[in-house]
């Protein structure tokens, strides 16, 4: 069976266990505490170089790393991925734009307050990340004026990959009252058939 | 004909006006000095909500933005880009390796001590970057000690992501002469047929 080494925090990995869910795919959980450097063990290191999670490792030894690559792969061929071309340029272009704007800066500040003791040095890059995330929510709301998902009319893995940290934006110090459209966006996620929280436990 | 809104020194533009050059696909440069807030125009918003280049315009007015999404693209369908969903899924999980993890750390660093004042501030911040960055670049010697490329035999789009700001990093203060498999790889990339510099004025 699959295995996906997955710390339950982590809004990555919820990604994974999200979108797998969703398809029926059976998978086994590998619970990988990162705090505690499951994920830079010489064992793990040597399954995923990068030290990360989510990591997946299929039956035959294959892996697969980085969550939007992960989604990206098991969605190609489902509902969850348009296959019109430029459709599926623009779910990728969301899912990268949340890779490098979205969560180096919603998660990261998420991951200090959550996990970390918020040093001095902290505080002041806080201000940054919390600036950079505010205006990442903003390009967000602006796009959902017009729209239910990311990608269009229909819920697929830009959504998933969107909602993984917004919808715990608020655990990064976050306050989503003044963005109307991403709080409705994120009751339509919810709301989907297979949807489970990110508390719920895979087994 | 196609418009690339581009920043002759970002390497994100770079990584396109190469693979465009490379696919013989004509396309016309708009110069954008991100420097000078071109991105944050009231008429480039209006394009792209997220204020960045590059950025792809086509004649029928369709917009597409995020550098690696370009990429894919346009790289579908041609030798750049593997069919095998595997090796496909692999191409894209370098690229968003490539936007989480290397263009946060050694693009940073090379943005702030190429075209910024470098603060006191910002000294401190730059020791993390480039203790970030040379792990990032630590993963990519490791990954190209038994491979020619990326995504294995043939040069891609996983290749022209990632070379684009490691060609340069020497200019983020990182020094390349421990990483002998990065430097072996640079020259593979940089001799294929149609290279162009990062230099180079495409009209």
């Amino acid at each position: 069976m699959l295995k996906l080494y997955s710390f339950q925090g982590s809004g990555n990995c919820y990604k994974v266990r999200l979108l797998l869910s969703q398809l029926g795919i059976p998978f086994q959980v590998v619970e990988t505490d990162i705090l505690a450097g499951e994920a830079k063990t010489p064992e793990y290191l040597a399954k995923n170089p990068n030290g990360r999670t989510p990591m997946v490792e299929f039956g035959n030894g294959n892996i697969l790393c980085e969550s939007n690559a992960i989604l990206y792969h098991f969605a190609v061929g489902t509902q969850y991925l348009p296959e019109d071309p430029l459709a599926r340029t623009r779910t990728l272009q969301w899912m990268f734009f949340e890779q490098n704007n979205h969560e180096t800066t919603i998660a990261v500040a998420r991951h200090w307050l959550k996990y970390k003791q918020v040093t001095t040095e902290h505080r002041d890059r806080l201000e940054d990340l919390h600036k950079g995330g505010c205006r990442v929510l903003g390009v967000m709301e602006q796009h959902l004026v017009s729209r239910p998902f990311f990608t269009g009319d229909s819920y697929g893995i830009a959504d998933i990959a969107l909602y993984a940290y917004t919808h715990v934006a608020d655990e990064g110090g976050f306050d989503l009252s003044g963005y109307p459209n991403i709080r409705t966006w994120l009751g339509r996620v919810s709301s989907q058939p297979g949807h489970i929280t990110m508390d719920h436990i895979c087994s």
